[in-house]
């Protein structure tokens, strides 16, 4: 049966079979995109690409404050996008439906197609990362993220991000097994990025949940700065995505402090990840991110530091079927 | 000197000097409320009491992001309030500023009449806190809170408010010194909250780490139902914000989930700290949130807990003054 690190390398495949939606979203006068867990975090990853494709406000949240703060502002003209790779999030699939009941237009972005979410939805836009049945999700993470940004921005070139991926994968193999040697005695992380990398320091904090079982926080990189490292200590690691020259002043600062700090841990940047002792003085370099190339270094270490701490990547500590009563639509 | 548990024991006196601002945010097409660490965490906490007092979109973001991705957005109807509670944040006023340039209207919400924010914005709206020297804010989070509020709804009553939380104080007093015994060995938080408490609970997350010096995640109610319980361990506390009837069966979900985790920690309703042992059941009822009177017996756990794991609570691990630099403008 495929693993969680068999997901992980088929990625580049998967991202081949993403194709253009021809979206116009300049018609609408508002769009929400609206999802829980990875589903969530890849909305706020997006949302700065569809932000450049419109003129109009665009909110990413989660389905139950979608319900309770925006269900009565919604138009004809308001465009929703309920997010589930399984289809069967109980409150995405509620939101759909209620801003469909609404008025709004609804699209719903699935991996299935014949699930509850897709009946909810007036158009259905196909993840198409195929079967990922074992563990914490990460091809259906990276091919949402595909889909969504290629539904705002139809130049988007995932055929060339496909190739870099295959390379980036076996180049990061070893600096991954190296780095989960160094850092498996931590029991706690913190992972930083800032604009579309917030929603992907996001998804990395989760991913370090699910397959490491260590608790980890995920911060904007501003935010980041504002009180949260006055609780690092030497059994936390620090890993950072780096984003473009428009914040290399703010990044010079956050790796001064974290050098101040001793903080151990990483920097994604153009897809590899490198590591920083204790020690060592951080460089935290102005790099243009890519919301699905440097997500691909985390979700490897993420399995090899699991297997260094002698944790079972797909294991998950508590019922799942008890918790997928509570959130999922049954079948 | 006056030290945090003074500050926090004056937040009935601060709150009674809120006044009345009569805006009329009907008349702008476009809300922003912008800061950092503890003023992003007001503006979270109120963004729904904005929302409700108009009909436009309200948007909440690190002035990072305001500068970035909705600069050439702003229009002469666009309001933007910059909430810093020195009046020194360096990227708030940059984005206010930049936000006057482009012709926005701005108002300056801030503590210190006299600061460099001040001086950015068109008007100013005084947080009537008082001096707040020492460690992590508290009365100034509080007084941050109660001002945004009266901004957006006139009828707001820190009066009465003032009152209720003098007695909740008291009440907390004996329950926080002993929820803090319970939880000393605690090395990690999880702090949950929904709606307006979303805000709530980044905010108790900063002051755990900066007060108690504990990694401490905040999750929204729905967000934390969806992976991150996977890495709960035995020495971790849960902290949850109760919610209105609107999330009742919802909250039952996540009751359910952290008795079957055997989860430790307390429950905040009412403005009263309850602890919940390991192998008890969660209880997590439907009940009114109020973004003043919920967030002060967490505070009042921070200080208990800081001493009862013998840190200092006032101290900071790392060089502030450094940090300061980076951060906020020189006075």
């Amino acid at each position: 049966m495929a693993n969680i690190i068999d997901y992980i390398n088929e990625q580049p495949n998967v991202l081949r079979q993403v194709t253009n939606y021809g979206l116009d979203l300049e018609k609408f006068s508002r769009v929400f995109l609206v999802g829980t867990g990875s589903s969530l975090n890849a909305a706020f990853a997006v949302k700065y690409v569809w932000k450049k494709s419109t003129s109009k406000p665009v909110t990413v949240c989660d389905p139950l404050s979608f319900v309770l703060e925006y269900l009565d502002k919604i138009t004809e003209k308001t465009l929703v996008v309920g997010i589930s790779q399984s289809g069967s999030s109980k409150v995405t699939i509620d939101a759909l439906q209620a801003a469909k009941d609404g008025g709004a237009c609804t699209i719903g972005v699935t991996a299935e197609t014949n699930s509850a979410l897709a009946a909810a939805a007036e158009k259905i836009i196909p993840i198409p990362c195929g079967e990922e049945l074992v563990g914490a999700k990460t091809k259906g993470y990276s091919c949402t993220v595909a889909v969504l940004t290629k539904m705002a921005q139809a130049s988007y070139d995932q055929e060339q991000l496909s190739s870099l991926l295959g390379e980036r994968l076996q180049q990061n193999d070893a600096l991954c097994r190296e780095l989960a040697q160094e850092l498996a005695d931590c029991q706690v992380a913190y992972i930083i990025g800032a604009i579309g990398h917030y929603g992907t320091a996001r998804e990395i904090a989760l991913k370090t949940m699910e397959i490491v079982k260590i608790p980890t926080l995920s911060f904007e990189l501003e935010d980041s700065m504002h009180g949260p490292l006055n609780a690092l200590n030497e059994r936390a690691f620090v890993m950072v995505l780096t984003a473009g020259d428009e914040l290399a002043k703010r990044q010079r600062g956050l790796a001064k402090i974290l050098t101040s700090l001793n903080a151990r841990g990483a920097v994604i940047r153009d897809g590899l990840i490198r590591g920083v002792k204790a020690g060592q003085t951080w460089e935290i370099p102005a790099w243009k991110p890519d919301l699905v190339r440097d997500i691909v270094p985390a979700q490897l270490f993420c399995w090899y530091l699991a297997l260094a701490k002698g944790e079972e990547p797909t294991y998950f500590r508590y019922d799942r079927s008890m918790v997928s009563k509570i959130t999922k639509v049954v079948k």
